[in-house]
């Protein structure tokens, strides 16, 4: 059984808030517009223009990766609160909406001035794979005083992304946010989002597993990056008991979940009909895991949770449910 | 064989300029809110934002009847330019896109001043149906000096949809683009649009139908509001004559079209693995329909691909394709 305490927020996460742009490309554009498929790039406001200019009709859904993970936590009926800066306007309104609509609390009031709500333009492939190219806008005006400290103070978890250590602000944001929620007993869970996000930080990520982390989100890539020297076996050997639990994503392979014990968990895959759109598979994982964790699951049952999250998520377009997890629950 | 010209353009079509916000919900909700499912409802702004509140986690999809007609004709291959008000906001910009991206020709400025950029909330229901509750907005600023001669000189067919009666410029816009046609040899298309649509408007509607329209598409429930005395045989017997073609769309049962020549052809509907949301599957059937028209198929042909577009696009949120329309071409 894992552990949960009786604050009243399960999980509480600080996260960009960012509205995804999502179109099928073929690879022949990915190549051209010279981006690395499967990651996540960094854009300024023109490039972002000049690519929409070129992306084919899109989709807006809201994303933003520990909010999708909130959102999924939410929909299983958990919960959950969040902190992020969106800019007054249409796309905030939305990202929003489609928070406080599946029952996340968001008070963090917008930014007036400055840049627009932050924009994903998401290219994904015929394979599903989805490729990423971020505005990050107003996330950009979260500062630590924005870290509403009763929230952290009431969570059973403090959730917090890799990809706020892109920023100064939000790095610091987020660190206070850690602090906070180890001097209030909450148990502090980190996602390494990606793989240039590794690279960029990769020191600071590697004393944080050492020395604050308790959960730790990782997928096979990522992991090789935090360290390019070893194989996956060898990886796993480094990463095993450097944190109460570390739950590595293995794409259609599943995940393997290490923990503090020594023991080493596989959990399958739940295989799907047809993957449309990966984005939001790992963030889902992460809801279901944390699920489990904070109603007294087991740690194969909160991987599995974990998977049906996961395959969930990658049938249709858009990193947030459509319809309610908590079929997922019965099952 | 049908006919076509040698204008540039296919068709030209004039519509309201629409972000759709899709979101599943059940049917109680529907009934909560006093909405008839199935079908479109007006409402002002601070329905608009009440109802937004009370929806789950949404979509952004851009719409409008016309303007999907043209994104599918476009997506199959034809030449298409579009006449619609959007305003000038971040929504404005995602409808702009979206039609620019697929291809569509879309000139008409933003409005300036006056109301944001229209909204329909759309619920879609566990049986895929969808009930619309449109807000507007900037498609109220569309005037007859908006309605581009040049553009509909060159257009082999102008299309427009019923939802333009629903306001008195729009209305006027509408007959004016529908006077050109004429005075220029192009073909006119109308769609009837919905029950509620053709009640407000039925006089005006039969004596188009009478004297204007060449193509007119409508579904079952539609010319059961026109001839509400009448049982479906005997509405089609009043219908047929009146246009060059008339097709009607009988949902899952397919269509059936009525020709000058008084023959009735049968169309089945294309089979899909599950339906999720039928947004948009008329003004698909009529993309369809018409780039077979404008290419030279056959009336059966012509409604083979109508069905067929109007399959793909109930497969997924939203009534834009999600690939391109081209692979329907190949089958």
């Amino acid at each position: 059984m894992t552990q949960a305490s009786n604050k009243p927020y399960h999980v509480v996460a600080i996260g960009n808030a960012i509205v995804d742009v999502l179109s099928f490309s073929d690879d022949a554009f990915i190549v051209g517009e010279n981006m690395k498929k499967g990651t996540m790039c960094l854009i300024d406001e023109d490039r972002a223009e000049a690519l929409y200019n070129k992306m084919g009709p899109s989709t807006e859904v809201s994303g933003g990766s520990a909010a999708n993970t909130l959102a999924g936590l939410s929909s299983l009926g958990a919960r959950t609160a969040f902190i992020g800066k969106v800019f007054k306007d249409q796309l905030g309104k939305i990202f929003r909406h489609d928070l406080q609509a599946v029952g996340v609390e968001f008070s963090t009031p917008p930014a007036e001035t400055g840049r627009s709500t932050a924009r994903c333009l998401i290219l994904v492939t015929p394979d599903g794979q989805r490729t990423m190219n971020t505005f990050i806008g107003a996330c950009n005006e979260l500062y630590e005083n924005d870290i509403d400290a009763g929230l952290i103070a009431n969570a059973q978890i403090v959730y917090g992304e890799g990809y706020m250590w892109d920023m100064d602000c939000t790095k610091q944001a987020m660190k206070t946010a850690f602090k906070l929620a180890k001097e209030n007993g909450a148990k502090v869970a980190f996602t390494l989002s990606d793989v240039f996000c590794v690279q960029r930080s990769r020191e600071e990520f590697l004393s944080m597993i050492e020395h604050d982390v308790d959960i730790l989100f990782c997928n096979e890539a990522e992991v090789r990056a935090l360290y390019p020297e070893d194989d996956f076996p060898a990886i796993l050997d480094k990463l095993q008991g450097k944190c109460e639990i570390v739950a590595v994503t293995t794409g259609d392979r599943g995940s393997v979940i290490l923990t503090k014990d020594g023991r080493r968990t596989h959990v399958d895959a739940v295989p799907v009909h047809e993957v449309i759109d990966t984005t939001g598979a790992g963030d889902l994982y992460a809801a279901g895991f944390l699920y489990g964790y904070t109603h007294g699951m087991n740690i194969r049952e909160c991987g599995r949770l974990g998977s049906a999250c996961a395959s969930d998520i990658i049938t249709h377009l858009g990193a947030r449910a459509q319809r309610p997890l908590t079929r997922l629950l019965v099952a």
